[in-house]
């Protein structure tokens, strides 16, 4: 079991490991059919909020909602609440732009949600969000030499779409739904390539500023200021901060997500790991062994991974931490939200 | 001269020391009359903001402003920045709760700015702030073994004064005035009084509630989680905390602010440390021989302290930093925004 959970095991030595999240909305979710992070297309843009109020409190409390989906499968914020739990490290929150006031504190960089690319810029103050993740970047390297670093991003898959496209990367993105919906992404997709084109943008943050999220300049900004070791913690959204990186020409961070976005059939993950350049660690917590029917669900392709739960969990086993401990740690939590 | 620099030289062991400071906004220092902090009484709201900018990034670019008082006397956020400079650590922002957001990254609690206490309370959200406060205590643990935590509320000295008065404390209060308002603020501090007589109040935080300002819960629990040693940037406004961390039963904190808050005459700083059983430590940075005019007027009695500029001054000194070194930076900083 233990060789399997992650697909290499890193050498990382470090003291005052961190895990981190950065937080934001696009209007993208909003549209019907882009985003399944939440109850309703118009309420998804509250996931990062409740999700951050969870994994910090332990409840949410602010709204009577459970950590679960529609579905009745356990959000993957539980994964992130159990391995804070497990490992004692508070998850620090970065607000790279939300529609709506936190419940929980953040260090927050005042940045607007971002736009639908299909009825102006997504992000116009990308340049400002790199600076301001440049400065969150140096306050992260205060508190630790081993940061993992997350996203929650409702619809960000369909941005990280544009934007890995637009940087002239061939992928195809994971999606929370079973049925990928694949046509309504491609659709703004090409809005969005139509448009960088028309502009002769090459820059990245011109690429960004065009079809990106609020994220991606935050998280590149951490990146290239952070002082100590960083792994990115997701799929195709940290990918596309990664390919941003590049764009910019700073180096790129390593990333860890779950076995079941590497096996997204809809998707082809490693291949555009490969084409960007950039290294993934990953997770196989093996979910359909662990004793819950909703997460065992996340082996059927639904959900699959968010909140950083893959780069939680790997966190977690780079601590120390065996694989039992974090099967069992994540499926009392489940249960404990059932 | 550096055996007069500190009134006492402390004994703290430490490797990563801090500097952070918890902005917030009262609707008093709207008021004519309360508050010297801005420009005038409607912008001092901006100064927290305005003070921030300028310390993280080295200048005012969001406003046509200069760091000055409108009598051209350099202000406290000017020596704040020439330690954050000196030392090499870059100040944390704590947002308590501001009219406008600011233009740097914070760690955002995401509270109201507080009210006149003469048109409803203050603070309403006074124990939600305390426990956001102990959050970011956490966080802030993570980052240093050492803070010096600091404030920024134009208008706080009135709030201040409510505070100490209600929790029993026969405290006069200090200003950045030269001609200290002091009927305006008695007529406010009157007013708060027979509220919390009328409603009966005595637990701390709803004094805070009545007539106090988001700072003081916030930088109550910060004080009540960090896990280093604590020492409180700041005069009469930090005391305020102390007094309302021990009305909580909570171990209060050092304070260090400057030798011109002590010899306040309008004011009887010395006396309040005593009776609210505090322990002050006074920074003498001898501003009078430092070849600046404008800063030579805080030992006239103008501006005396703000945005824990006396704290700064003590943390660069506990350091290592030498008197001498600390005039001197602060000189250049000074000519520099001339």
């Amino acid at each position: 079991m233990d060789m399997a959970f992650l697909s290499e095991f890193p050498s990382i030595e470090f003291s005052r490991p961190l895990f981190a999240s950065v937080l934001g909305n696009t209007a993208l979710s909003m549209v019907p059919g882009v985003s399944g992070a939440g109850p309703s297309p118009k309420k998804t843009v509250f996931t990062p909020i409740l999700d951050a109020e969870m994994i910090t409190t332990g409840a949410i409390t602010s709204m009577p909602l459970k950590p679960n989906t529609p579905t009745g499968c356990p959000t993957p914020a539980v994964i992130t609440r159990a391995m804070a739990t497990l490992t004692g490290i508070e998850p620090v929150f970065v607000n790279a732009g939300l529609f709506n006031p936190p419940t929980v504190p953040c260090i927050d960089v005042y940045g607007a949600p971002g736009g639908d690319p299909r009825e102006g810029d997504a992000v116009p103050a990308a340049r400002d969000l790199l600076t301001a993740g440049e400065r969150v970047g140096r306050i992260l390297s205060r508190c630790a030499d081993f940061l993992v670093l997350g996203e929650c991003v409702p619809g960000g898959t369909t941005t990280a779409l544009c934007v890995l496209r637009a940087l002239g990367y061939e992928a195809r993105v994971s999606s929370s739904f079973v049925e990928n919906p694949v046509h309504l992404k491609e659709e703004i997709c090409e809005y969005v390539l139509e448009k960088v084109e028309r502009e002769g943008a090459t820059d990245a943050l011109d690429v960004v500023r065009i079809g990106g999220d609020p994220m991606m300049p935050v998280a590149a900004g951490i990146a290239s200021t952070f002082e100590g070791t960083l792994v990115f913690a997701g799929g195709t959204q940290m990918l596309a901060v990664d390919a941003v990186l590049k764009g910019l020409g700073r180096s790129m961070v390593p990333l860890a997500t779950t076995e079941y976005v590497r096996t997204d059939a809809s998707a082809n993950f490693e291949e555009a790991v490969a084409a960007v350049g950039a290294k993934a660690y990953y997770v196989d917590p093996d979910f359909g062994t662990i004793g819950d029917a909703g997460i065992g669900r996340y082996c059927e392709g639904e959900v699959k991974e968010g909140m950083g739960a893959g780069g939680a969990m790997f966190l977690a086993r780079v601590m120390g931490y065996s694989a039992e401990e974090i099967r069992s740690a994540i499926l009392s939590t489940v249960i404990s939200f059932r």
